[in-house]
């Protein structure tokens, strides 16, 4: 029954699949990279045993290209297809196509990446799992003024969402009527050139909420566990910067209960896979699904570290059928990982794509890091700006903290700017240190210029 | 009374200087680099808060010179001194001086550097305990006659050793008396040479030995413990090439009975800081004491791994006085570590300077790399052949094989010739993975050309 996969074709680039391929070796499975034209000096392209070129540097005809990268599957003879994250990770269609060839997609079934990634039917079945929600329907606004009726009963502020969104677009916090219209248009017109949608809907917003997500993983006989939670509260425009674990805010019930609502959401779909149920935690530490990402995250080696298990291989192995044991796990000691970006961070975070001149990757006990990059790459502008994420483990949050200074101050990237210093900075603010921060906490700070 | 170190200077060079550096960030410790010449360009320069050049890169006017290293604690106004391992790091006189200038020299007290510096001293010392040694009172041989009529009544193979030896210099094996003249001539000329000692005394040889150490630590109280074992039988003429924790050789009632020996080992003399009890263990677990090495040690990182404590900083809290609770510590899963050396291996291992053109190290879950070298680096001839050490921790022997497989197939090195080829051929070997070997093995055996 639970048959290995002899060759894993990865759809995807960079760090991911490089990860996914040291996993693989580990695993004694064969490994297929492909890779757009800018992407030839690779380490993912050196490191796979065999590597297909799809196209152009534009993702559109490379990344994102289903049909070459069916026939990459297909020249190759590969059994499995990892997406990785981002690209195809989500895509539905992508999936099923992979299910239509007989071709094992790791990750979950078509249908469960479709109804997650539309957020309203998400929160349909969040609320028959009985997994706490952000208050608001999640209908369609009729109009503006449907909109201002709605949140007169809600009680203001009240957030107003695309329902194809993400990544924060589509996205607004309305406080008060006066500015509902205005805002209304503007959320509406980024969800259309975003999205395609322009669909809108509301819900309570939470204030001064924390993002703290919980992996969860399912098997093919519908048992879901959880590996504890990430917070994610140090956010830029909604986009994660540093993730930890554990959450400086959790505590052990309130880990167990989020825990437990994780589980429910998995379990309510029959989910198969790692997946992220993402919660926003108000200062009361009552706790609200937000969605939930069905895939591998930029951030899991947290919880790699965190529980000293590899999570692509836990991934893989449900992927060919192997049962979970049914138990949970909990977070040893303290990890902290920090994005590192080829932005730069006192300038607004401008994307600083260029060849990278000089490197030094931090090292030492306790210190991971993730990365494609090497001295003499070059950073495309074609891509996510993401160079590498520096991970540290030490026994205590305040150590973790020390830890990951000493690795910052090493962390050495010549040729183009990075966001360490971002880091480094933020390393140092009290609120951080006294883990004192909600997702609104970096966007109030007057950073370096 | 436990006063922590404002600024320790660091009297080495190259990965183990790097690797303190990073331990005293972590603590909130100043460093001072010292470097010769040769070595301006080197890593543990760029990352210490001071750096102080002490002379041309011939060690004997640098690295080995102790007014200059002195003069450079004095410039600083150093309050510690770490040796590391190698250069002055078994000097007593070294370890005296600093006393005598009211420096912290961190590692053990003079004597005990001196006494176990001392082969005769060591083992007599070891009797005393009750330590098993290995056959043979330790006494000088007065001639080539003396050692005669001693090897008949102790029985063929002997072992005839420099009293001031190390590194299998002044050191020969006698299976049968008619050779024994001969070997005798080359050890004395070899002890005389090397070390300007030409005692030699003999010692029962041990057939198909493993070498397998105990880490033990001392505090300023006399209490000793011990972090269990590393076992470094992979051995080219008398240098380690791979070490492992656990012991595939190890049962818990051999790592029981060898923790306790080494404990009595280390509180018969008061032992201060971290120190190695180096055994051979005979074919039916019998062990017998070797030498105890008062220092750090290059493959410290295997017990660090195995048991998640950072020995550098334990090892600077003791030195500072801080008390040990007590608690001996016992290997988690399994560490292997690989010595990267710029070395072709194909080619009787000689050395491989140069620059290195190109370089990454290998990353991921579960992998360490120490290393003071990067893309651009100019491994100098003048120093240790060691360029990285490659660590992997697994949760089974089989397991941190697979990982350090796909980790020396990721660890690439340009521009010089380096050891992970013979590391990748070692790992196939059927009698490596069945854990079937003894410190002879590696030399048996017929490596590729």
């Amino acid at each position: 029954m639970a048959q290995k996969f002899n060759k894993i074709l990865i759809a995807n680039r960079g760090e991911i699949a490089l990860r996914i391929i040291r996993t693989c070796r580990e695993m004694g499975i064969k490994t297929v990279a492909i890779y757009s034209t800018a992407d030839r000096e690779s380490l993912h392209v050196r490191f796979a045993d065999e590597a297909v070129c799809i196209g152009p540097p534009a993702s559109a005809e490379s990344y994102l290209s289903i049909p070459k990268i069916m026939a990459a599957v297909e020249i190759t003879n590969a059994d499995a297809v990892h997406p990785g994250y981002g690209f195809l990770s989500e895509n539905a269609d992508f999936a099923e196509i992979c299910q239509d060839y007989g071709i094992k997609f790791i990750g979950p079934r078509p249908e469960h990446i479709r109804n997650m990634g539309d957020k309203i039917t998400a929160k349909d079945t969040m609320i028959r799992a009985g997994v706490p929600v952000v208050p608001g329907d999640g209908t369609l606004l009729k109009s503006a003024e449907d909109g201002m009726t709605r949140a007169e009963t809600m009680g203001y502020p009240v957030m107003i969402k695309a329902t194809a969104g993400g990544g924060g677009k589509g996205m607004r916090i309305v406080t008060r009527k006066e500015d509902f219209v205005n805002l209304w248009n503007s959320a509406r017109a980024e969800a259309k050139a975003s999205f395609g949608n322009d669909g809108i809907y509301m819900e309570k917003y939470i204030v001064q909420p924390r993002h703290i997500e919980i992996q969860v993983i399912g098997d093919q006989n519908g048992k879901v566990i959880h590996l504890s939670e990430r917070d994610c509260s140090v956010q830029r425009r909604h986009q994660k910067l540093l993730e930890e674990c554990p959450s400086p805010f959790m505590t052990d019930e309130l880990r167990q209960k989020m825990g437990e609502a994780a589980i429910k959401a998995g379990e309510a779909i029959g989910y198969e896979g790692v997946g992220t149920v993402e919660f926003l935690v108000d200062a009361n530490r009552n706790f609200y699904f937000m969605e939930m990402n069905t895939r591998i995250q930029v951030e899991h080696p947290v919880t790699e570290e965190s529980i000293d298990h590899d999570l692509i291989k836990e991934q893989i192995k449900v992927a060919y059928g192997e049962p979970l044991s049914g138990q949970n796990y909990y977070p040893k000691g303290h990890v902290i990982e920090c994005r590192i970006n080829a932005e730069d961070p006192w300038n607004d975070f401008r994307p600083s794509p260029g060849k990278i001149t000089s490197f030094h990757s931090s090292k030492g006990h306790g210190v991971r890091v993730d990365t494609h990059v090497y001295a003499g790459y070059t950073v495309s502008p074609y891509y996510d700006s993401m160079i590498a994420k520096l991970i540290v483990r030490a026994p205590t949050r305040a150590e973790a903290i020390t830890k990951m200074e000493r690795a910052l101050d090493e962390f050495i990237v010549e040729g183009i700017k990075t966001t360490v210093p971002f880091h480094q900075w933020l390393l140092k603010q009290d609120d951080f240190r006294n883990g004192d921060f909600d997702t609104g906490w970096l966007g109030k700070q007057n950073m370096p210029k």
